[in-house]
């Protein structure tokens, strides 16, 4: 049976986009029911993202639903949902994230990769998102929030703390294995970094400026290359590396091209080299010769599944370090929107 | 204790080369002495390979020895062995491949990847080879020959048939599931439609011309797509899996660049794309967003290790067929020397 | 949109079980109605497998539905489906099997392991199965079937197949490597040789009897075990794997206790016992030092995910000769029901 | 070439057992020479461990040497090598494990299992060990000791540290994940949980009383059952999981057979139950129905290779907690010999 609180409002106010390009508009809108397997969300915190961006631009080549109501990093409680939403109640406390349903049956959702579902829909953007206070979403994918995650702090783990630690899972490096993470200073790769850290892995920083350098050997990184600095930094990342062979994988969260191409020079033989970041426009590139002589692995990695989204959203141990870093300004954080009626 | 056959000769019959560039002298050379940890193969038959070329040319990004005696792809018996050399007897069968010996205890030795150890030795390349009678290899490093493995069939698989054995096993492929092999009806791709199809595997075969065609389908692809004549090679590729989502892994062993910058384009998502082949100064290439939104793996295979060389000289089931069509003159074959005595 | 066929029955035949222990009702009993998620199937053909006797004696540890429609082994033709019911057409051909439906949602679930789903519904066990015309299941749960597989011929595949194909997967045994079974020659073996064929696997039967033996070895077995006749059982199956060192696994498919306590004495250092079999009230059991010291791994496999009953169902390349075998009568089959108008 | 420190003396003093049963003797015996592949390393300390008494009482299943210098927990430095003995220099700060040499050449040895080679010469049992001051080892099994770790804390690591490390690894358990520790306040137990949490692992300890909860506690279990005071340790272990289902593997480190067979009744459906502890003439134990229907995975982990070695060695970040409560009396630490001229 479909269940809703008691008390629910018809309208209720949301950020709009109301075709390509914007601008924005402050209105009020439906209130949504929830189909047989979705749940209806009561958002409290959403996170802001350069991706609500893209979306409101509509500039990636995935069509963009309008008029939407973007955000995909909101944290909230259950008010209503459909006959078949299981494993939940109302009242729980959960995670909206940009993975917004799936077909659940499809060869990618059946082998756990249902960020690759061809019916993927994305929250603000294919459907609509999180900024608005009454939000939809597949109770399958639903993140439980525990009770020890606080909603303010939890909105940017379920976009880019779900990347990143997808990405060092997809890495294949262990517990006390290096990983050198480019764009370490950055809003992605301070997340990794603790992520990594939680993880027992060793962590070589990389990217520019001290004030980046300070933020990252605070959070963890045993060593850190200044790409503003260095003479040779492919030299020198692997000669951070404690036997001078290269760190066993890279994380690459940078937003220019040159690392993605040059990541396969540093990394050691049988390494892993992972994309996750998005320049516009960008190529991974490496010789044949040397990728092959020396067994290199270039990926990409998307978003994490349902499963790594659970995991990611446990408080490991660390992570408060990157808020209070951002608190104190020391790193450049990402944006968390409280909702009108949050508590 | 070192052993060796009554009454080995003290000079023998060799090609050498004796300076970069060449030309080779076939002249009377020492027979060379098993050091503690080798053993002295006699060569009954020897592979040819471009790789031979390259060393006499001095032309690959590594250092040659010179005066050399080239070849890496040897059957024969051993005659005489190092008082460590455990394991084999004299009178043994074996393959003497491209890594003649490693250090076995460097982190790539332990980690069962010793074709990355640092001082690997390479027959024919940095160490006299196979085009000689009498030829040493560390033991650890000899392939047993089983008796039902004739020595002139055998010679190519240790170099040709271990690679892309290797390339196979690289790819993750599961019994059941679809590979492309780009360049299927070269010297490398015959072979590694029969493994693949040994390995439960179904195959794609890429490549150019009617004859190609017709020994590619005679060999075991369940489909063929023509570069030559298609139009869109990305969609028919994956028209071309039973899903029509593209096969989970490419095989290159190709001879030019084009595919190497193509195949993560029709390479099914979370697949797989193994470089193989080494066309002079190319490169890999891919979009970055294509590749991270669909989790595609790029990756280098270079030869294999000891396990996979033992496991690759088995006579799988099928192999036979290449080398039928090869004596028909339907696939160009490679060449297999035979020794002045080889019986 | 729900769904359904233009002219669908009110009532249909069924096999009913009224209570604990039978007898079984041929009778008249509504065609029931598909939830939102759900499809409704016209079965054509019924497997009979000995769960169902279970089913109906309720001897097993789990709650048995009473009264009961049995059967679990069902292909047909979908005739009506939910809204959510995606994936699927009105008069596709599917299968339905043991796992009737799950939560999608859980632990299990996410991971691929929807039979561990604390939710399951089990066909012909807690809800009404395949014993009846219209027969309703999770559309995420059924199993495609492709145009070339036929209906009586697949329904043992839907339990039987499954399992097997689950387990030598579970086995991580390579193309190329050795897998004894035991209880060769039963319903499970016979399938289980011929996946093992398929995936590039080499087999040892173990099993008892001439007739058995033929069987197996018409069916592929490389070396076959008589256990009625063998002084030494543990060292004539090792003997029998080429290199002396014994099976990488061991498939229990036997119907006794013994093979349980004794298959970890023969598989190699480093190898998997899979149980599968369920003789009642048996204890796996192994030495603690030897298990320790040859580092052997005992472990049991149940039915398979969804992926594995697709990959199941496609047409394997020797798949027909157990049923040729069948056909025959030399090997004991598994019965299959022919529904009242299957066409 | 073969080198060796300037002024080797001929003699050293060494624990000797002359035959099974003992009494050691004290006393002088000749120097060995190191073989082309060997290392003669001059021990500073020695680990102490119960094996060292099984072999001077004869009393497992392998043949032990007679007369027999015991002990395979050393550490110390290299003072004269063969002509083969690559990757190390005189002066080398290295520990000699129980693992003394393999044959580097078989089905296992090349698959990184080389503790699973049919050849491997043991420490103190089939060679002679380290209660001497000179002792021979073959290069390939050094494990090199970093500056920062120091010979008498790493003495116990090179036994008791790599086994509990290498179990670990075997449990397949993700950072993240919970593994139970049976066992957990003894020798190995209180390594394995410092391991357990460098790996990002959480912990369940079991084990009795209040001193040794306390230490579980204090190295960092974040959940201790006392099985002594429990009513039912089945249920008290899966309820300390954070979801109820039960830790993902288990670890038995225990010395009676009790819990080799409960183990199964309480892991996480498809999590693993790693067997390590030797009690004599035990079995593990488990019911095929539940093994399969939970599809349970039982293994044997025997001591690490040479990989694992150099990883357990490495100064993990909280290992120094366990030496420190050792050398407080709180848990029952394990004996390290320091050798007459140790600096």
């Amino acid at each position: 049976m479909a269940t809703s609180a008691p008390s629910l409002p018809k309208e209720q106010w949301a950020q709009v986009c109301p075709k390509v390009g914007g601008p924005l508009e402050y209105k009020k809108i439906p209130v949504p029911k929830p189909g047989p397997d979705q749940a209806l969300v009561k958002i409290q915190y959403s996170g802001v993202c350069h991706t609500d961006l893209h979306a409101m631009n509509g500039d990636w080549p995935i069509d963009v639903k309008m008029p939407l109501v973007g955000g995909h990093e909101g944290a909230g409680t259950i008010v209503a949902k459909g006959e078949l939403a299981t494993g939940f109640e109302l009242g729980d406390r959960v995670g909206v994230k940009w993975i917004n349903g799936t077909c659940l049956n499809c060869d990618f959702c059946e082998n756990s990769d249902e960020p690759l579902c061809a019916d993927a829909q994305l929250s603000g953007y294919t459907v609509d998102g999180t900024f608005q206070q009454y939000c939809l979403a597949q109770t399958a994918h639903l993140t439980p929030l525990p009770k020890t995650v606080k909603m303010d702090k939890v909105a940017p783990i379920l976009c880019a703390g779900i990347t990143v630690y997808k990405g060092l899972k997809e890495s294949h490096a262990r517990p006390g294995q290096v990983v050198a993470i480019v764009g370490a200073g950055g809003g992605l790769g301070t997340l990794a970094i603790q992520y990594a850290n939680a993880m027992g892995l060793r962590v070589i920083g990389i990217d520019g400026g001290d004030e980046k350098k300070a933020a990252c050997q605070q959070l963890g990184c045993e060593a850190f290359i200044d790409y503003t600095k260095t003479k040779d930094l492919v030299a020198d990342v692997r000669a951070a590396s404690p036997d001078g062979l290269g760190p066993h994988a890279v994380l690459l969260v940078a937003v220019s091209e040159g690392p993605f191409q040059q990541a396969a020079s540093y990394v050691r033989s049988r390494g892993s080299v992972v994309a996750i970041g998005l320049p516009a426009h960008a190529f991974l590139k490496a010789p044949v010769f040397d990728t092959v002589a020396r067994m290199i692995n270039i990926k990409g990695s998307y978003v994490g599944n349902r499963r790594d989204a659970k995991e990611a959203v446990v408080p490991l141990e660390e992570l408060p370090k990157v808020f209070e870093l951002m608190r104190q300004g020391k790193i450049t954080g990402r944006y968390v929107l409280k909702m009108p009626d949050a508590e």
